[in-house]
């Protein structure tokens, strides 16, 4: 019997869900942040970088849109029992902040946030248990003027990292709206309801039905949320008798009767041909509910102030069927839509869709402290607006490698260091061919692989005659590509030059590619 | 009794050993990282960003400082009770990407990486449990010209960071000249103690103390590797009879006779005047080893490389004190030394010391694939050296902070808004107040903790007038440092201007500040 077995290798793997990011990924998300940061940067706000690590008791026991306790973080125990977690986003992590330096920080406190957050859950196809996350929030800002504020800056930031005004816009809702929406539907709706009244047990059971729909605002609110996805008949359905999906699975609908469902399909399309008619409108809907007129009131103010500003209805527009699906709005809500097409996995062509969200929200700082501390902000879906550029040629990346400096004759490694050096002091991104020198197709090889526009060669006969060898390896794909043997043999994109005249003539190259 | 009590608020804490970074903290370390990443992407490197999650079984159990299993790192089951970890270092993973993608990638592979790395030890003053790492590495090039790069880069990337030439050198060794010494150390030093020659008994204790040597190198190096720290007569003890240290704690030596300590010391004092005269000095003391003398010629290679590409011995230096404590490194090492003194915590002037190093290790992607691969890289210690150029004022942060727009009449909130957009898009950093402006002197107090160089303020007079109040805060608070109560009161820090010359007024002061 062996009893020995020879160990078995670790697995070179990352873990289920996550993923490396090579070379051009790092660099075009590095670009985007960049200027977005810049932008913020300009609008006063301060970055801030708070550890990946926290104490699952600061983060809360809940992913804000995930039901479950306990779930969808990755947390351990630490040496003294505490459980501590990786950050699931980066909002809970400012509220952790703005509690703990709430002495030290300016008021109101405007801060950008960018880095990785962790999820625990199923990954999926495009679907990473670690991604990106942009913020920007303004803790302590009370007034409208702050959410005004956020959508401005969102409307910048896309146009400096390269969206034209026209591919986008920046949606806005106020929860203040859809929360009196959910309050006086059904009394809205009762009189062409119930034309000549309604009985005794009618009204009672009409009072139940108002009370009901106010206890169940969540479930409404995440109904709304999904008119983009299932349209106006999904909606109705998940409203009022549920719905069987594409798979054949049964949803149970929220048993509302068809004339409330109809008021909020009325409200849902409330948007007019201006910024002013869909306030109008509105605020007909909402009329009888006191915090609906407040909600309708404030979106006036936003569009007012943005539109002084010069983010007029191009760019920035009321829309009462953006809802957001998270339970800690309190105020406006705001979303970014990318409005040009493209194709999707299945060639169809279809809006890019939204790469932005955000609104205010009042209580998150109160958990700690006590003292409910306004708050608003947007998040940019890092990778989602990453896959926007990229689908518009936007994302910036170089089209080419280093130039390669080839090693003919090993004992010469000096000189071609040198020749890199010198290549570099001049601003070019250069390298000598590290590998074995020894079959020199597999330096030309490397240099492909490397996407290098240029490689350079001097053998012993060319460093005696005090000349280089320059081969344009752009020019010759191109040539391999369309030329013929003759032509490819004539080898017309090689040239020799003067030692001296290195750089100069790899800069020419370059130029002119 | 009382069983109701409400629930305990959760505490606003960073976990013990984490922190949060803010503002120019932010971007000052970005500043240094975009730069050092300008000279790392001109040589030829291309970013890699791994996931901060990797599996236990990837990571290896061991940190390559830490001699305990399975601690050092923050790890925990995942559903499938696979044990993952957060990466303690960039060289891990780097070993598990060239592994796992070693088809793919190109051969050398140059790449660079930048980010956190965390660490499940015991914190302390200045030492975090998460932290920034920023390492270059080459896998796959056997040759010492790889080396050298490493070297030329590292000398590149300080002065780009703003350490001028003079104020830093590479210190550089080899790991075969160290392991020559341990080999050869007591043939040669024989003669000198036995000049008579030895016993029976005595040749056998000889041979039995050279495979001791043998047996305990890491432990050598390890004592090597504090000469900076507890100098010669230091050293000594820790080799041979053992040492109190301050606190009065009693250390274990090595036991090793005298002749042999001589030995060492001679080794680690064997840098010349020049990089010539100290690698003629260590052919002589590893002359009995042929691993020693392959050491000593690598690095005379190594010099030599360096020195037809102009970095010469002031800025590279052979230097045999340098051992680098890891103990997985095979072939040169290498040390990045500021040289500049600052002054301590005590108020005493010393040298800055070490802001990086690194060298070639040529096991670590060994383990997942069984076959040997030649890596070479360094690693910038990011706080360590940001520190040294706040040091010297050159971490290159913001002066100032944004320019507040007061809001002294709420109704106006569209006005105001609208002077930050315009300087804004003139390119100025600028912001509305946005607390309760009910209060005036908060404001002010606002943009003092703002560093606001500027405030605009535009009362109803004024904006009936069209003009604005412009206040210079930089040079207020200069007059309320150094003038009498007259020359304050006739503020001359406080100018009027027509609204259409806003930022034309505001860029002057920025100019002149």
């Amino acid at each position: 019997m062996a009893k020995d077995k020879s160990p078995r290798r670790p697995r070179a793997e990352t873990p289920k869900g996550f993923r490396d990011y090579f070379g051009a990924e790092v660099t075009e998300r590095k670009a985007m942040l960049d200027k977005i940061a810049e932008v913020y940067h300009r609008y006063g706000f301060d970055p801030l970088e708070t550890s990946a690590v926290e104490t699952v008791e600061a983060l809360g026991k809940f992913l804000p849109d995930v039901d479950r306790p306990n779930e969808g973080v990755f947390g351990w125990q630490d040496e003294d029992g505490d459980w501590l977690a990786l950050r699931y986003d980066l909002t809970a992590p400012l509220a952790r902040v703005a509690a703990q330096f709430r002495n030290d920080l300016p008021s109101p406190y405007r801060r950008y946030a960018m880095g990785p957050v962790w999820r625990n859950e199923k990954p999926g196809p495009g679907r990473f248990r670690q991604f990106y996350q942009c913020d920007a929030d303004t803790v302590g800002a009370p007034s409208v003027a702050a959410d005004a504020e956020i959508c401005a800056m969102l409307s910048d930031a896309l146009e400096e990292v390269g969206i034209p005004r026209g591919d986008y816009v920046v949606r806005v809702n106020n929860r203040k709206v859809l929360n009196g929406i959910v309050e006086s539907v059904a009394e809205i709706q009762r009189e062409s309801a119930f034309p000549k009244g309604m009985s005794v047990q009618g009204a009672a059971e009409f009072q139940e039905l108002k009370a009901r729909l106010v206890a169940q605002t969540d479930n409404v609110m995440r109904t709304l949320d999904k008119f983009d996805k299932i349209g106006q008949a999904g909606v109705a359905e998940l409203l009022g008798p549920g719905r069987t999906d594409q798979s054949g699975a049964r949803i149970d609908g929220l048993g509302l009767p068809d004339y409330v469902i109809r008021g909020f399909l009325a409200f849902l399309n409330a948007r007019g041909a201006t910024n002013a008619e869909t306030i109008s409108r509105l605020r007909e809907v909402v009329r009888l509910s006191p915090t609906g007129m407040e909600g309708v009131d404030e979106l006036e103010t936003i569009a007012a102030l943005l539109d002084a500003q010069g983010y007029g209805p191009d760019r920035i527009v009321i829309d009462p069927s953006v809802v957001r699906g998270l339970g800690y709005y309190t105020g406006p809500v705001f979303e970014a839509e990318l409005t040009f097409e493209i194709l999707d996995e299945k060639g169809r062509k279809r809006q890019f869709g939204s790469v932005a969200g955000g609104g205010r929200y009042d209580d998150l700082v109160k958990r700690f402290t006590g003292q409910a501390v306004p708050a608003t902000g947007v998040s940019i879906g890092v990778d989602r607006l990453l896959a926007a550029l990229r689908a518009k040629g936007r994302a910036g990346g170089e089209s080419h490698g280093p130039v390669v400096v080839t090693v003919m004759d090993r004992d010469r490694m000096a000189d071609y260091q040198a020749m890199a050096s010198e290549l570099r002091r001049a601003g070019i991104r250069a390298e000598v061919y590290l590998g074995n020198p020894k079959n020199f197709g597999n330096q030309l090889k490397y240099a492909d692989h490397r996407k290098s526009p240029v490689a350079i060669i001097q053998g012993s006969a060319e460093a005696e005659r005090g000349v280089v060898l320059i081969k344009d390896l752009a020019l010759g794909a191109k040539i391999a590509a369309e030329a013929s043997v003759e032509e490819w043999k004539s080898q017309p994109a090689q040239s020799e030059v003067a030692r001296a005249d290195l750089v100069a003539a790899v800069r020419a190259i370059l130029d002119r590619g």
